[in-house]
């Protein structure tokens, strides 16, 4: 099943326009009469007739389509993570981590900057078709947000919500648990915040922060493992353990 | 730390050759003197002192060094675990998933080439390549074996360890559970090994075969994963359920 993605929903029509009515007209051909499935983005999915197709020589094709019934809270999971996670030296890593936690489940994704950050820009636009690509090919409605560069302090300053589970993976000594140590004690339904660090670890001084914001550490266990890889472990720990 | 890699280890000195020299000696430029560590790939690490490099002008350095100090089982896990996946239509997917599982913990990746396989071949070489290097950078003394790929049947067919936990990941209906549950359940040390299927899943057959040669069935839950995300998150759980 492929599904397209959509805002321009009416009372009983859907419009594919850009990108999405391109794929829709030009590279999977359809036609008036074909069945097509829709998301927008926040949890409803349409299933459509397409009414008609226009095919411009010159600029993107547009797609109208006639809603015959609408599911709503496709795909959604009865938890809420957000992944704030330093962006990685090489970009194609940062990508990966990216697409798999779509694919997995996540809410939203933010790039936090380090003191000890080696990159400091990311380009939100590439990250954000990344997303939107996953969510459809792993047949969810509901798309995760991806934020803008943010610093480290700057997001631990922010206010979360009441019983948030705030967790940050760093490699200072203490006394650490896993994902799955913190969840069983949690209330549900989960609604968790997971920071992972650098190539270099967080600062000293970011470690300290965290943990007056109420952050607690995590440990990913024995292996070393790369930003990306702490990363999805933990999208792929919170997942399962809401089975 | 940098790990380098050699087989060529006497009874109180080391040989680097080939690539692993001229890292050590062109890239990183280590001397007579310098300390380095060199894994054996089967759970040995030696701290080593260089005692002469040579640098010809045309073909691969040498590297010879004195062994100070041998440790064993360094990063070994206390769980075997045999990874028998797919390979991917795209490539680049297949080797995240190889780089990834041996940062996290694998004893042996089989490509098996299912009936269903859009990609029916591998190079092995750049495979291990990948495994080398991962191995290396996660600080992991034991280098993941890399087989030839062979068909799902010829797999299925082999005969297992006594007391293996053979797991099958599949799209057909039934009754199936967690790596979580079955690792609860199983004895240990644990030794499993997992199958995951190609893009089109596995066929009828294989399925069959798979269940008459004792493989359990598994779910990865609710999110429809790619092949390669499918088969990290099996990696993954199975990692911190071992912790």
């Amino acid at each position: 099943m492929e599904l397209f993605y959509s805002k321009e929903i009416g009372k009983d029509t859907v419009l594919l326009s850009g990108q999405e009515a391109d794929h829709c007209a030009r590279v999977l051909r359809h036609k008036e009469g074909d069945t097509v499935f829709i998301i927008d983005g926040e949890g409803g999915l349409y299933r459509c007739t397409v009414l008609s197709v226009s095919l411009p020589k010159k600029g993107n094709a547009e797609v109208s389509c006639r809603i015959e019934e609408k599911s709503a809270g496709v795909g959604v999971r009865g938890y809420r993570l957000v992944m704030a996670v330093c962006p990685t030296k090489n970009m194609d890593r940062y990508e990966w981590f990216v697409e798999k936690a779509t694919e997995l489940g996540v809410d939203r994704i933010v790039p936090v900057i380090s003191e000890h950050s080696i990159r400091t820009t990311v380009k939100k636009e590439r990250l954000e078709a990344l997303v939107l690509s996953a969510t459809k090919q792993s047949l969810k409605s509901c798309i995760p947000v991806v934020e803008d560069a943010v610093s480290v302090k700057d997001f631990l300053l922010r206010d979360f919500e009441e019983g948030a589970l705030k967790l940050i993976a760093h490699c200072e000594e203490g006394d650490k648990r896993t994902v799955r140590d913190y969840v069983s004690a949690s209330q549900k339904p989960l609604n968790v915040v997971i920071m992972i660090g650098p190539e270099g670890d967080f600062s000293q001084k970011e470690i300290e922060l965290a943990k007056e914001r109420g952050f607690l550490p995590l440990t990913l266990g024995p292996s070393r493992l790369r930003v990306e890889t702490a990363a999805l472990a933990s999208v792929s720990e919170i997942y399962f353990a809401s089975i």
